[in-house]
């Protein structure tokens, strides 16, 4: 390739971004999209496929005379980790880089314990997933992990998480390579579950708001195509928002009126046994609602109407078209998008409103495994990481 | 060019892209930045000189022996037009691909006179701006626009303009093109403010608020360095989010307890006005606050206490390091300011306030014509712009 004045590092990277989307293409409209002289296409699809990372694609319906070659994204070439570490509960996945999981295991786990005995199980785990499938950790192109906590984006490290004692600055990526030597990306819980929302149920959609609504309540916001992590990596984080109904409830944070403290799992299941209607947790409210307790609907509904009130006020900031509800407390059905709806369309303008979905996650519980996975095929997939794999 | 595999038009604006912010480079140095030839650079900065675009810097210090040549945008190869239109107020002006103001005409102008004699006043006096500094409307490389409503970023149209009666849907940038044959970048006059407080104050900030506070209430949001217009082109609408102490108090958008309604240079006056202090606008109020009066100080401060309440909950979603508050109201000094920051430093999260900044506006009057410029050059140099201007 030494006749060609481009980089061809540059070059096989700027091709297989085109690439990507697993679209089959020929060289002839490869050439026609890149401006690029139909031998280097030639020289560049052969790397990318020495690479392993492009694959021929039989044709399926003859055209008469010799059939075009095409070339797509080969998924099966390399594997990425997705991690989804919870409050009480961790989930560990195998995907390919089309994003589809292959092999996945999960089990209560407790944050608490602290960095090195989580990250212990998911190392162990994740290179027992990789040994059951016949794979190599060779194989393994990145890591994303979802943590439970704010994320310092450019370390991936957690700062002043306030459910993770003993994590507060731990070098994840790190600890994590020492075992596992791949890139490790790490972010927010509530941003990976809006990346695995986004690729699941809203792709190309630019404008995106994932809430979370289980033991806490936070938010992932999709801009302009893009995740928002914001200044100190804590865009989103609309638990500690007042609400006007909140006057005089403390919230753990040590203010008062959180959003929160007023309608999160926990604090739905506190308001119900004040009033005499037992419930220790989130679960708890889910069941009474399922059985046609009518106080629990009213208080899950109220809870709805607090958010709602939050994201009215975000609705007016970032426009979006999507607002996609999940979370544990997502389960339990429509009560609580009823309520967000009521005031959303209330009190947000008419033209924010006029092509505004407000709407429960589709990704459910697969959301943060997916995003995760999102978020290291991003990576691996980049061309500054390409960059590093290209020979010549 | 023959032997470049690459592109040349692609090849050309790509070293464009390197060259425009102005830095002095030398042809060993971009060689070094693209991975492109010797041979490659000197032909694609010879094409850039050729159309004007980049010119050669003298050397201003002798390294001994043969000094190299350095090239680096030249802002006076072609001009852009900025225009403010105001409720009552209209301004144009012609800078250079910098974005430093060459020359400038001001007015008052009702909009609700409707778009054909606003804009005829935009192009009358933009012709005679542009014929008074010896140039030719052929030196126009684009003209970016502000006007105060909602504006829909694909076809720069207004859209349910609240105060500009007639302009629904009228089609600006055709109109503007039948006699100006440039493109025509219309925005929303925040979001063009917070394009010009970006580039005058904080260039590199990659998550700023701008505010307007004046007879309207709005913000430009600006995040992962991009101004973000939202699905409709109404992101950062928030003159029409309740606020705690608004119950009962009507809005002229027919709900109740509108930041807008309580907060905005009009709302203020008003609220004076019934305390049996006399105010008839933003105006009076100003020259009341900077009399000393007592209640106008009392008022201002608690307006800014409710932009703050609705800015904390922008704080938490959005995470930015700078809150920039301009608008006429915001020439009535600290008082309006402080209440801001009365209330977002005592309700926002302590990780989302430690490094956020809330500061009065440093572009003040002049936001609006250096966003609009800005909004113009953005698009006159961007690639697919130069693309068409490539020859070869």
């Amino acid at each position: 390739m030494s006749g060609d004045a481009t980089s061809p590092v540059s070059g096989v990277t700027q091709l297989f971004q085109i690439l990507r989307d697993g679209v089959p293409r020929t060289r002839a409209e490869l050439a026609k999209s890149t401006g690029l002289a139909r031998s280097t296409i030639a020289a560049r699809v052969d790397e990318l496929m020495r690479m392993g990372l492009v694959t021929p694609i039989a044709e399926t319906v003859s055209t008469g005379g010799r059939p075009p070659s095409q070339f797509a994204l080969n998924p099966a070439s390399r594997l990425v980790l997705a991690a989804d570490i919870g409050a009480s509960h961790a989930t560990v996945a195998v995907a390919d880089l089309s994003g589809t999981t292959l092999a996945e295991h999960s089990e209560p786990l407790d944050v608490t314990l602290g960095p090195v005995p989580v990250l212990t199980w998911l190392v162990d785990n994740a290179a027992a997933l990789v040994e059951g499938m016949g794979r190599s950790p060779a194989d393994l192109a990145a890591i994303g992990v979802g943590i439970p906590g704010p994320v310092e984006h450019s370390t991936g490290q957690p700062v002043n998480p306030p459910i993770m004692p003993g994590w507060d600055r731990f070098d994840v990526p790190g600890w994590v390579r020492q075992h596992l030597d791949v890139p490790v990306l790490v972010d927010n819980d509530v941003n990976i579950m809006a990346l695995g929302e986004s690729a699941v149920a809203w792709p190309g959609v630019e404008h995106l708001i994932f809430v979370k609504v289980a033991t806490g309540i936070g938010a992932g916001v999709i801009s302009g195509g893009a995740l928002q992590r914001g200044a100190q990596g804590i865009a989103g984080d609309i638990g500690h928002v007042r609400v006007a109904r909140g006057a005089g409830v403390p919230c753990h944070c040590g203010n008062q009126g959180c959003l929160e403290a007023l309608a999160s799992g926990p604090a739905i299941a506190r308001a119900l046994t004040a009033q005499g209607v037992p419930a220790e947790n989130g679960n708890d409210v889910i069941a009474l609602v399922k059985r046609g307790n009518v106080d629990a609907i009213q208080a899950v509904r109220q809870a709805g109407r607090d958010i709602g009130e939050v994201l009215t006020t975000a609705v007016s900031l970032i426009n979006p078209s999507v607002i996609a509800v999940g979370g544990s407390m997502s389960r339990v059905g429509e009560h609580l998008i009823a309520g967000v709806r009521e005031v959303v369309y209330t009190r947000s303008t008419p033209l924010a409103t006029e092509h505004l979905a407000i709407v429960a996650s589709a990704a459910g519980q697969k959301a943060a495994v997916i995003g995760a996975s999102m978020l290291a095929i991003e990576h691996a997939l980049s061309p500054a990481t390409l960059a590093t794999l290209v020979t010549a």
